[in-house]
């Protein structure tokens, strides 16, 4: 097993998944301590710095990465455990954007009606007490919300020879945008590539689901992983594994589709776990399960499909994967961080 | 404050929201127990009775009402308090049924493909233990679930004078399918006709998000309610207030747009509340916002907008009226159940 | 076969399909020359009178009628030709209307953005030269288009007991708003109760397709009907046929449905028509097919599944009824218009 | 002026907008005649040749190109006129394909049917008679539809830095699958990379609208076009220029979108030409225009907005660059063809 830190520099971070070479290599059992910055690449520091107008397009939600690992081929499955996701500035930022978001027309739910106001809000971020800070902009309203940190945006090279853009997310994960992304949950990843070439960024101090104005609570991360890779397993769509519950995610529009993908990767999943027959597994996922909301307006949505683990009567997960990453020792992370 | 009981026969259900006349009347105050039928009317009662050999459409998910709400209007809400829900036999249905589902082709999604295999799965409610009993209909497996009783379908008579299959639901409430209709809750249908015209059916021993299947678990239901009348505060779309959470209820197709719909009345519901403006309730909302899945496969999906209620900073809610329905004492039920 | 003229009152128009006594009788074979008012109740005549300020929910899109169709039931099929569609006045109007159409939110695709500027336009109508004239409201621009004639909604009393506004469409037609029901189509819609209930409204001067603004060139029409009674042959969505092509129309949102619907039942029809097997026919349909847009605008979109006729090679088409109908007499109109 | 000719082999062919080095160089005023390849790479010639088994995924719907098309510059326009499309083979093939197509459940609208039966058609193409003869598989019944020649898929490389399937198209181009891309008509694409990068394939002996089954009548093309590069013309969304008509191009999910890109787009360009206010504009489209349905099969929808020119009064639409491409001299084509 071995232990790294990355820090990138700006010219390091990559804006899509495919296309890009790889900053780094890893191996299976590899702990990785990364910094992430944030989705407006650290350009938004006060309320005046509106994002259309301190960003520049293409070069949003920047990834760390990507990594490449060796000995993935076509076929294996990646799995990515988060062992910490800690905020590395004391201030989250959040804002509207003109055309983009749930509550808005936007590129491509068109209308002739002008944007929304962009307006800009900025959270304190109290990690020892577990909170985030929301102020009105418009009032002396605040909020203390519980820290829930995550990561927007993980995902290794799509297949095609595609490559695509870090704010989408397909079947190659990508911008999920899901608060399940926890630390302590492991994430598996098809791969698709020779390489796999792992990125990561989209740090969220937390979310609410369906992240319905568009924007998280965003910060820059502090994160440490821990990889394995299972080989010789395919995984089709992303899937999240916590201590209770497994979960498929399902990428696309419209909703209903990504609401289907993953009730039917969780059927299936659910019926090779347990021996039940499709529609014994089906019937059991329809009573029991949970469908958690990712995100409502990125290019692609995201929808989960929850199963409480209990009910798999410890049946085999990708032979114990998360078990094992989730014992792996956190390394010291000392000398990563905000640049 | 009357107490009611009430106990249709067959000819007594109704199979719209609006067109039928009441059944009986309330009035604010009033607290009815009375007896729902299962969504199948009773048909199936084993696993070789199939819905749709043993069930003529459109006699298909009745209600019990429609009550007469007195002294109601148009620009009125009723507020309607599930003090009980309580199965009111031993076994719950469930199955797949033609073309109906999130994972099947359907009447709409249409494709030439054949239906799913249609078949039926009883469950064992256990009220004491709180359980209710999966077995696979192909192997031995079993799991205990939790009981988690709810109603399906509560609604008032639709505006613009329409009359709407109890298996829809829209503005006016009707088949919603969300496991939030539970006990202990408030459910705000704003009045569009003079008497309210509410109804009750379709409780669910339990159900999952999305109910993918198409069907819950299927019982007969002992259901008391506290009702309030508040005159002059319409309300648009259905919403529910529990102890901790306030939500706003959006049914449509799209997916997509039952989740804006939900979103957007949360949003106003909550800069109502705490004078936040509508940018900076939307901000609130985006980050600390749940997005409960009710159904994902009836003619309008269901999707659920949440906030909790901590947040509100005691602001007035329908003027105090889910603690004061919340309050009410339970009557005795005697004589009244399944015929 | 008899001949009928039918000029309604305000007072005798109806707002729903279902749920309202009928205002005449037909038989199969008779005649019927009608008054119908335009969309706004004919409250709109100069660009000041704004749709929103001068009508009133629910009294939007009268049809005259309904009509009971002696001896239907459940299971025949009304076929309804236009004989002759009208304007009864010289001037149509249009309108944007407040979060109404498909470039604005909407109701449904709730966005927090106010809604567009409700503007409204006047054409003039010359019925001899056949063109409407549209004049901009901000720029001396003109441009004469074609008249072409049509109604938008078209009706009987839906199934399962439902009464629908006029303004949506489903499978027993009503707001279909497609270009397609001109003057020489006939119309076939499934019987839903004893007396089907035929209704009639929503002149159109002309549409383009999709209707995108949300409302047409509006006008009050003296249109001539001829109808058959098919008993015994059911039809599950509305169908046309024009001396050119048959059609299937799917009523449903999202709009994929819309296709797929009407595409699945173009299909079914081919095969029956023709002897060929689903596939050959799905496959024929997909290249020789073409797939006219109705609109995108009401609480149900439209879409359209067209078949050029004489790939069908004579088949028998409801038994010859549209040929038959087709060469009805035109009666005298004289004493029918605009009151 | 240049005239060129352009024969790749199977290892010259890309299956990328983007990413992929350029074959060889146009500059603008270059006439090109080339060979494309189907959508199956040629290797269905056969009704025993399924696709699923003779295909190898990715290396489908493969493009003849990229072309780098000197002095271009994101921002600037490439005007693509299509001089001819003439079948290079004597035979079309359709099929249906696994899970893929409108009238089946996919990839994405997951359900857990099994897929429809994978069939093979094979077309007598006559291109003197300028028909395609249609055969039923499954019976003697044969039909002749019009020979209409046109390119499924014509594209530029993506912006920020996508590289994406040609099997899906997007404000790139792409796999648009629209029947209107014909020889006659000139196509307007926005550059987003230096060079253009511009690719051609998929070529249809003709299509239905919708492309409903997923598959055309997919015939490998010997096609001349000629090029325009319009500088500091920026282009959002791909547009179709005819002689008779002007169309804006939406591709995405759901079609609704698709729909309301295509309008928003033909709008903002009507209002462009005509100096008609956005309104006005909005209004004009709305009642003349058309709205021709692409595909609803591929992984983003294809709509189309179409307004007849004569109603922009002579407007400069790209600086005339249509009426100067269509006027281009047809070169002799020898020497290009199938391989």
């Amino acid at each position: 097993m071995g232990e790294h830190t990355y820090t990138p520099t700006a010219k390091d971070l990559s804006y899509t998944f495919g296309g890009v070479p790889p900053v780094a290599s890893l191996r299976s059992g590899d702990v990785l301590t990364m910094f992430t910055e944030d989705c407006f690449g650290g350009a938004v520091t006060t309320v005046d710095d509106l994002p259309s107008q301190v960003c520049t397009f293409p070069y949003l939600n920047p990834v760390t990465g990507p990594f490449f690992i060796e000995d993935t081929e076509p076929g294996d499955t990646l799995a990515v455990h988060f062992l910490s996701i800690v905020p590395a500035r004391k201030t989250g930022v959040s804002s509207t954007f003109p055309h983009f978001g749930a509550l808005t027309s936007t590129s491509h739910t068109a209308t002739l009606q002008p944007p929304l106001e962009e307006r800009v809000w900025l959270y304190d971020i109290d990690a020892e007490a577990g909170l985030v800070r929301y102020r009105a902009r418009n009032s002396d309203f605040t909020a203390d919300l519980p820290l829930d940190a995550m990561h927007g945006t993980v995902g290794v090279a799509p297949a095609a020879f595609e490559a695509r853009s870090t704010i989408t997310c397909d079947a190659h994960g990508g911008n999920m945008d899901t608060p399940e992304l926890r630390a302590g949950t492991t994430l598996y990843l098809g791969v698709n590539m020779h390489g796999a070439m792992l990125g990561l960024g989209d740090g969220h101090a937390r979310q609410g689901q369906g992240e319905s104005s568009g924007v998280a609570v965003e910060v820059a991360m502090t994160t440490t992983i821990a990889i394995e890779v299972i080989k010789g397993v395919p995984t089709l769509w992303p899937r999240i594994e916590s201590d209770n519950a497994i979960m498929s995610v399902g990428c696309a529009r419209p909703l209903e589709d990504a609401f289907r993908i993953s009730q039917h990767d969780l059927v299936g999943w659910t019926a090779q776990l347990t021996g039940l027959d499709t529609l014994d597994a089906y019937q059991i996922v329809a009573q029991a399960g949970t469908a958690p909301v990712g995100n409502v307006v990125d290019p692609n949505y995201t929808m989960l499909a929850s199963l409480p683990k209990h009910l798999l009567r410890g049946a085999d997960l990708y032979g114990g994967t998360h078990e094992r990453l989730r014992a792996t020792p956190h390394p010291d992370a000392t000398g990563t961080g905000a640049p």
